[in-house]
């Protein structure tokens, strides 16, 4: 069987190219514009100081996050969810999916009875939105939580470990890292993996869009998936400053 | 480390009792009441003679799924979805992932262009109501497609595998199958596979709790996994009345 | 003129057969599944220890009522609420009617300042629902009361009296008791009456559906439902092991 | 025991002053308001040529209420129903109300294919909004019919009978005919009669507000609300200049 | 070029007949029926001893305005908005404008830590809904203030200026005061003039409905507000009994 | 009086740096990001071959907008209108005026039976969102225009002329253009005025804040106003590369 072949001849096993841009607006503590390829989403993150009420009183903060998609940010216009009046179950889904892994690698304790809201807001889509969000809220609410150490308002940082996510699937036969949207529209299996940095599993959600897969294709997609995980991490802290 | 010990002397790798009820009620073409222990679903299966919009004309069918949970279903009352206006997050991420895992193993084409409805109602909630809700509905799928056989709307069955699910996860470092709900609100890390009935998968969603989750724990918790689907899907086709 | 005939031969004056099962579920405080022939309704009384803002620092305590129908509960699926956002008029209607009736009965003070919840949800429908769901909400209502004179939260008990509903109407000019389905659909007057333990009047809702209906006719319903309240109440007691 | 003493003097079984004032709007094919006392409803019905989807294609018609009540039409402003995005239970009671009465004297089928509207807005309240408001109704609805017929639209009147309402109620003990706000506040059992025009019942809706009530007062309560209709039929007669 | 001829020889630069009764209604604390024309509103004003969140505990008061508008008050029947679930855009924009205009002649401070609620209900529609709703307003406002001093609530009074609005246009060329409804859907410019009793501007809401307009136009519509808002502000006064 | 002094040493009659950036985004048939100083707003026009029911059949386009403002576009952190549920009244009267704007300077017969939809989303604001967002989506319109005639979906250019817009106030008495945040929560009057290429009126729309404003700062405000759009006309033609 010959492997599938991918647009610009990336390699199966290639990230798109990843650029991770701080600063990109000003009033935020932590914004953020993550690119993966021609997905662009805006990830600003905004600190309160109020909690939701089941952590009030507890000492705790806490995470969350919002995601969005311009309704021109896709091949055709899609609506408007605010003047639908509702968000769809997708949307839903991927915003408590990067609110989960966000908190995965926070000290809440640590972080004090405040909130960092986490807005992903997609200005433009070509696949992995909800990957590329992961990875560049992260370094949105790492710039949050440096914004609160500089004013001396958290003493440690909350922050565990680095966390980052990425797509990987199965396209007529062929495992790909970093599906693009028309593969992702052509896949048979779909999987988004978040990692920490130190490697372990955050998130795993494999989806069969076809037939079903099987232990070797999954062991396949998560081999992918740590080899991409490990680039983005080492994106993000390029992004940061920090040592690899 | 000593093993975490179950409610009732449980072994780690065991189901709780699992007991599949067809013909629970009767106006739909398909009811089912599964119960996993103390959780117990009703499943109905509804046929109806239209496809949604991006289905017509297709010549190919559909399959769609709501979950519900009466509000004292669970330990604490719980609002009523209909009076609050709207559907929970999690109410939709479930009866998206029901949906998928049924269309998994259906043939759309061999349906013909006609709706199976598949409402998923928690009467009585004790950890895994998605998991129990997927291995009924499939049940009451298959009820509702002997009767568009028998009335001759469909010819050929559009069933290619049988579909069932299973949660598991880690509670104090030990791999467990089919978790109940103290089990589930104490477990580090949560896992709900859906496989079909020859040991493929069809989704896969694990999730950490607290800290991440290796390679090695994933590989264990999948193997639980697999036993509970066998010995679901056994019981399916024991309720069904089929040849093991 | 012929008497209309009624199904399975039953008397015009002849409840359907009624069962009345306490502890159909094990969370709730009150959990009754009442039926009247093939209309089966789930009624949970849950005990929170909390009222309404326009009961707070009364020292009153409060009861209310929600209704929902599972969407294959009746011959052809019907729209899930909770998924179309709001309640329909008729469920609203259903919830007040219900709520008012088991106030009628209750000694609100001596309730002290909590909330019973009664929620009446139809898992299979024929006919008569909200009639059976007043009757089975009195019972789990009951348990409720048990249970909280049993951990001491109240002394004297603040029932009153017992209260059942049943529905009677004219059909083909023959007036029946406790209609069912097909009957309710060709009725020309239907009417819902509500009546204590001792024979008082709760609520009488009568409704010309086709023609209006006369002084005799009205006093020839309402004698039909003194008969069926009556063995709906004794019906209440044997479930409850109370003297008739 | 005494007798409930009324403001101004007015008889346990007298009717407030009761005015119909037609073309009170001049867009509408008939604006009727209605005054019972301080109780002020304004009533238009307006003709549609369509009808809902379930009379599509069957040849008759349709007519359909709807109900509201401006903000300060009562002692302490109330919410806009408008703002606040939904009706409330009790409106769409009502409004359900209003349609299944007037529907109840009209031949759908010489209505021919189209459907009156009609819209009760209540102006000023004092209790008994919806007794004036299918009172008034009636009268609106007359008035679009003989619209339909200057035009040719209608051969035949689709007017089968008058329909009127009115409450009762028992305060302190004593029966009383059309209940205003401070009464309606007091009473121990309140029912909204309506009748039509030759003295058939439409819907008798009783309701016990504190004690259950007996079969001598439901007797006593429709024997006043037979003298009140009689006298409101009368009033329409000749606001619509008929012979009584 | 010919003028353009208006209904019943109006002439371009005269007001239709405007009517301004006080104490239509008996609850609220000011209630006033403004007519212009055929347009007919009837503004109420509530005092509530609350204010929102944004003014509480600054002991100033607020003021703010809901429109809606009767169904049938337009030739034809349009939704009713608590039916539909939500306030067009259009009646948001009127409500924000009456609000704001209101509050620009009120000391806030003299009003002292409570609400006066306006609401603008539309009985009947020709054209100028929203000028005249500002111009009863402020009527009823001025009696809400009254029942305030009358009480010794408000000491000074806190209304600093009269405040009154009118429409103009542009039809076929001519520019015209106080557009009814059929100039309004045939004008090319349109234009809504807020003015103090003073003659300061306080809103100015010019829009081309079809080419745009000139500085010239500009001019001469400005002056024909200017003249009108100079009779409403009379007609004001004369309602409440005060010196022109 | 001094006058008052702007951030940067800007003149009292100076824009702020503007910019117009062509194919921001890559799917949008018009894509545009504009600022006006840190005001930024992404403006994209979509192509769709259908129009709303109004302008079904007549042969004649239509010309839509709506507006968002990312959670975090602002100082603090807003609601998100999608998870609220609801378009706020500012962001729905601000739609209207970009969409009644746009359709001003429109042939729609020449357009073609299609819809422009043009979303203006900002990415991060300071002070003249709506005033930059219509300048801008003129700009994504022509782009759109360009596309459909590139196509021969268009004949003739259904532009008649450009349009563009600015904001302009009196702080302190000093009447400024083109106002940044500070200025605008600082002013006392307030206005938006929208003028063709031409240098006629399309929109003006001004409020006074505090006190009311004279007929000469409106004479003020209209000569700044008609200045600053000069200077935006001007670069929306260098953007398009046409000659000024």
């Amino acid at each position: 069987m010959t492997d599938f072949l991918r647009a610009g001849g990336r390699a199966a096993d290639a990230m798109r190219a990843v650029s991770i841009t701080r600063g990109y607006t000003k009033h935020a503590e932590g914004s953020v514009l993550v690119a993966f390829g021609d997905t662009k989403v805006l990830c600003t993150a905004s600190v309160e100081e109020r909690v939701p009420p089941h952590k009030r009183g507890s000492g705790e903060g806490w995470l969350t996050a919002e995601y969005g998609m311009l309704p021109r940010a896709t091949h055709t216009r899609g609506d408007r969810e605010a003047a639908r009046g509702k968000q769809s179950g997708r949307t839903q889904e991927i915003q408590r999916l990067i609110g989960r892994s966000l908190r995965c690698v926070f000290d809440l304790a640590k972080l004090g009875e405040r909130t960092i809201s986490l807005d992903c807001d997609v200005l433009q889509a070509d696949g992995g939105t909800r990957t590329a969000a992961i990875t560049g809220a992260f370094v949105a609410a790492h710039d949050a939580v440096s914004w609160l150490k500089e004013r001396g308002l958290v003493a440690d940082s909350p922050i565990r470990d680095f966390v980052a996510a990425v797509s990987v699937g199965i396209v007529e036969g062929t495992p790909l890292l970093d599906l693009e949207y028309t593969e992702d529209a052509a896949c048979d299996t779909d999987m988004n993996v978040v990692m920490t940095g130190r490697g372990g599993f955050v998130e795993v959600q494999g989806t069969a869009e076809g037939a079903s897969f099987s232990r070797a294709e999954m062991d396949a997609l998560l081999g992918l998936a740590g080899k991409g995980i490990g680039e983005l991490v080492a994106a993000q802290k390029a992004a940061l400053g920090l040592a690899a």
